[in-house]
């Protein structure tokens, strides 16, 4: 079934010891996006400025997201300024960030649209995912994302949307911060407690821990011998899950370990290239092929 | 078959955020030695002090660790204090070491003991480990482990080393020094062209890599809720690895896979207690059952 996104549509401009690239379409709504069609029919929810470039429309229509609900509004594309270090290549340092459009965002969501039942809340100010969410009519499977930015400034707003959602992803770092908790296992049952009865945590090139009252499990990375950049692979990973929890329909073990492997391998694409460059190039059969791969390194 | 040990006997004064203890029986042999005894027959060469209590010998006997090639030298029992802060329970401080009898240790191996196929050079001097093997006569299976101390200091006694070694482990602060390189599955490969046939990184909370040319895998830890104290982890991995693998006889994918499972599994105990009050309790049993949870927990 279709899936509704929402989240940020940015330029950016990334510096990474592989090199510099300005004016990449980024922001985690497209990330996602670009992961997620891969599954289901994707609807993005979001800004875009009067600057925004025709190309990158076409783009998003090309690969056949749907964007009846993408507005322009009066102003620029919000810009992101970020650079990774050789030392640590799984954390972003922000350099600079231009809000644009993205202040005073309030999402419009087309009345049809309304009906989808797969939802995701990519990051974002979570009093405009709260606006999202309360604009939507039956949602069958709700998830989120945020950052420490929201975890710091905006922590009430957070903690009330958590109550209303299935599944919350959230790296390493935003689990233990969100928590308090150091160990992860204790981060991600102190994260249940706060309502998502599905917790993900990214843990870049250490892979991911899923928790659950149920099902707890966890699968190493791809192993990526060449990490260009790492910017939005946390949102192409969100894709990959949501996008293969929102076609499989049913929701078993089953399908949430498969939803993990397809999001670890969407991702492992996502950081061999900078911004989209490998990700938008991506088929099935590309991506199950890797998936085989990966089955393979991980399997006893 | 039997495995010869060669390592550190130590008394350890650790503090973590669970607590301080003093005295305790620790060491890389002594680690390795507790775990790879629930697989085979362990002998260990190494050097005591004068101020050794005589019931960790007695530990160790009951335990059915051969003690026939450690000596007693004429000083103090080596000391190592060491803390680990809760924000990175993966990195040992070390507060102090007397080195006390290690100095200007050289092996002792009893003549019977050449033979045993099975040899584990332990995290100790490299030029001492390059003694022992030149003690040994026919061995089959040969295993090397070292710390950051030697790769700075003692560089060429250890690349002079690796070349003569079928395994290698490693923790990946460890993997990342020797090879200057800062992704791991590149530093796994330059570690391949120094000479071991098997790389093994040590991720602690994140698991293990396991490369060679043939075979590629990863898996994650076991999830443990409360890391009591760290010490003596990558031995008991390191234990179990070898242990299995000594048993195993043949070496091949599976019994690779099985061998690093259960040195995940053995190391997953060593961490939930100070020093070896978890690893001296264990019996295959106890093991064999972790061992299942932890192939739940990371299987597709």
């Amino acid at each position: 079934m279709s899936l509704l996104i929402l989240g940020t549509v940015a330029l950016d401009n990334v510096k990474t010891p592989s090199g510099f690239k300005k004016n990449l379409l980024g922001g985690s709504a497209t990330h996602f996006a670009m992961s997620a069609r891969l599954f289901t029919q994707v609807n993005l929810v979001a800004v875009i400025g009067r600057d925004f470039p025709k190309q990158h429309l076409n783009l998003f229509r090309r690969k056949g997201i749907n964007l009846t609900s993408v507005v322009e509004g009066p102003g620029k594309t919000f810009r992101w300024d970020g650079e990774y270090k050789k030392e640590d290549m799984n954390t972003a340092l922000t350099l600079a960030t231009e809000l644009g459009v993205l202040a005073g965002f309030v999402p419009q969501v087309a009345a049809h649209q309304r009906n989808i039942p797969n939802v995701f809340l990519a990051n974002i100010d979570p009093d405009v995912q709260m606006g999202l969410l309360k604009a939507v009519r039956i949602p069958k499977l709700i998830g989120l994302d945020s950052m420490n930015l929201w975890i710091n400034h905006k922590r009430t707003s957070l903690l009330n949307l958590m109550k209303k959602v299935d599944l919350f992803v959230a790296n390493d770092g935003e689990a233990r911060a969100l928590s308090g908790e150091t160990n992860l296992i204790q981060a991600a049952k102190y994260l249940r407690g706060l309502g998502p009865k599905w917790i993900v945590i990214k843990k870049g090139e250490h892979g991911v821990l899923f928790y659950s009252d149920r099902y707890k499990f966890s699968f190493p990375a791809y192993p990526v011998s060449r990490v260009v950049d790492p910017t939005g692979a946390g949102d192409t990973f969100a894709g990959g899950l949501m996008g293969y929890l929102s076609k499989a329909g049913k929701i078993n073990e089953r399908a949430l370990k498969t939803a993990v492997i397809y999001a670890t391998t969407l991702a492992s694409f996502n950081v061999e290239g900078f911004g989209l460059s490998k990700t938008a190039q991506l088929t099935t059969a590309i991506v199950q092929k890797r998936m085989r791969e990966l089955l393979k390194f991980i399997s006893y």
